[in-house]
């Protein structure tokens, strides 16, 4: 059961004019669901990407930064789960190109111009026809308005479709943006999550576009963690079409600034929609560490609190066995770190007090907090005023249960 | 169900000349159990010891590092569970040292001739008058043929205890070891594991002893993982009480060899023995990385496959699916990492080639090697002719359960 994740309303979810979403059934892992998305992007769009940092990245995921960098002008994406292409050697890259190749062909604009995209197992190839058989079926029924069909159609072990839409003022314009993510496990981004897609009818420029995805991959992709697994394949991109007429030129301004609070904004809510609906997930935790030198350090400790199996084992249990916090604390490699300066809060419960346990601290106020399916752990350090936000899920039997299971 | 590790046997367990053992049951946590133990160590012995780098380190590990510096020739160790005196702060330091100055009184020794060691919960204050209450049973109690029960003083959510012993010859002398050692979850030691004791009858000068016990450390307790949780707590001790007449005074030659192999291995057997017995654990799996840099890099991968959620749930599962070894390889961070040098098999079974499926691996040979209790990950990276092994177990449904009922 997610987190507080209620299923995404077709109605709320605004189309962004130049940009149609069409959906097939491929087969490519198992029969009858959706599996192959086609997203067509008017001409004179910009669209820019963050993708993996893992070495083993995935085939379409090396295609990607090739057709990025030729600076064409991105018309089309073809997205596939079942099959990540990673681990896939070279014939892995033949059929990711293969793919673009037979999706220019049949709209008629060039190969390069096409950005492919692959989730599910990994070391397995990729069965490129069946995949190129159903394009003109997605082709057929891209529309602006199937935002909903198109989140469904890139779940994995998702639960549930991610999906969710703005509306910002610019300029006296209304600018609109969606967006859609997937992903349960496997998830550490390392640049940007499993699959993260937004598309605006601002027009951006491309190093405009492309200061805003890392912004917002920062605030928010790259902000989450379920199991620290980095996957090989996690792709974000953010793709401006132009169509709201408004216009931004610089990284800087009102302009850009409330472009970049909706872009931000929307990729935090989905971000965080893959973590409520994280593999075996019964709680979410914003895991806040302030005080620190710098924003490397703090992500640093809030990484270790959030992927400490102890941790996140106590928050399943509801057991305010809040040792194992100041224990990941300890060895999360900030090695002149001063623990006697060190505070613990469970949302408003201060529970250890300069590096050690608070004398007002009550065991059953933590308890309280414990039993929430949303709880805030805020850790100060005491010695600078960096801070950082991490996002991440408990683990439960249900972890343990869908990953031994997955591909059985 | 611990993997392969059959009940240790009274008589297989050697006595040590110069060490007694003796236990008692403080209540400390639980009635009725063993829960403290105390060893002494005749005059004139040796003792060196690695102790956790978590910041949070225990207060009993700090009083450790003091009285191993002052240099007065410890007498004695005393070690309860069921309490960690971690994230104390200075009360908890008050208790580790009246713990000491109560043992010091009763053995007429002096207190920085005593080590206190803890383990058990964090966050919580020692019952120090407990414990002292039981010190004079368990000096009545000491004795050299104690060490069976020394393992059954130390566990904590242990299944078995853990002891072994070796004997080596030296210069014609027959030297013998034993030793004990405890731990099952918060553990990946960073310096030494969770608790480790070993004594020896050779007798050993104090600078080549700390060069003895950091060599085994590295090679045994530094190289196992369960959950990642480095541990507020982690001792390793080693003990030299000279009584066989074998005398080793320098960190080099024959003598010195004969004893840092028995000392190395009987430290390995002895963290096995954890993973062993990991909490949840089905699967004993060996991870060992060849072919890199240096031996940093390879310790880093190693790790990144041993913590993977997702290799330890397949693991579990019993589940060929292998590319999550290949994505841990590629987000362990080494940057300069050329996948299409890696290569990667299971026990004998070679399953990806030069970075991709190799064409001959078939997934039922994977799947024969994945079914057994102990199985051997080789992952070749093909730079260079550094190499490290790393010891770790599965990812079961008992890990969640244990750790999310361990204080209820």
């Amino acid at each position: 059961m997610p987190v507080n994740l209620p299923l995404p309303q077709a109605e709320n979810l605004k189309p962004v004019a130049g940009v149609e979403l069409g959906w097939a059934e491929a087969g490519i892992r198992k029969a009858n669901r959706k599996d192959v998305l086609v997203v067509r992007v008017a001409e004179g769009s910009t669209v820019a990407g963050v993708f993996t940092r893992n070495r083993f990245c995935a085939a379409p995921v090396q295609v990607c930064r090739e057709h990025l960098a030729s600076g064409k002008g991105i018309r089309a994406l073809v997205i596939n789960t079942g099959n990540a292409n990673a681990g896939t050697g070279h014939l892995g890259l033949a059929n990711a190109r293969a793919t673009c190749d037979a999706l220019a062909a049949k709209l008629h604009i060039s190969t390069d111009q096409v950005l492919p995209f692959s989730t599910g197992v990994i070391l397995e190839q990729l069965p490129v026809d069946r995949l190129v058989a159903v394009l003109p079926a997605a082709i057929a029924n891209a529309k602006p308005d199937n935002w909903l069909a198109a989140a469904e159609a890139i779940m994995t072990t998702d639960t549930q479709p991610k999906a969710a839409s703005r509306t910002v003022q610019i300029d006296g314009k209304t600018v609109t943006l969606s967006g859609i993510s997937k992903g349960a496990g496997m998830i550490r981004p390392n640049m940007a999550t499993m699959l993260g897609f937004i598309a605006t009818d601002a027009a951006v420029a491309q190093p405009v576009l492309q200061a805003l995805v890392s912004h917002a991959a920062d605030h928010s992709f790259n902000s989450i963690t379920i199991d620290g697994d980095t996957s090989t394949n996690d792709s974000f991109v953010l793709i401006a079409s132009g169509k709201s007429g408004a216009a931004i030129d610089r990284a800087e301004g009102p302009a850009f600034e409330a472009l970049r609070e909706a872009v931000t904004s929307l990729a935090q809510e989905l971000a965080q929609m893959i973590v409520r609906d994280g593999e075996g997930a019964t709680k979410l935790m914003t895991i806040r560490v302030e005080g620190g030198k710098d924003v490397a350090e703090c992500r640093q400790i809030a990484y270790a609190v959030a992927h400490s199996p102890l941790v996140k084992t106590a928050f399943y249990a509801s057991d305010p066995n809040l040792g194992r916090i100041l224990a990941a604390v300890g060895y999360a490699g900030v090695d002149d770190l001063d623990v006697d300066r060190v505070n613990l809060w469970l949302d408003d419960v201060w529970v250890a007090r300069d590096g050690g346990r608070n004398p007002d601290y009550l065991e059953e106020d933590g308890q309280r907090v414990m039993k929430q399916a949303e709880i805030t752990v805020r850790i100060a350090l005491g010695r600078g005023n960096a801070e950082a936000t991490v996002w991440t899920c408990d683990l439960s039997h249900d972890y343990v249960s869908i990953n031994a299971d997955y591909r059985s």
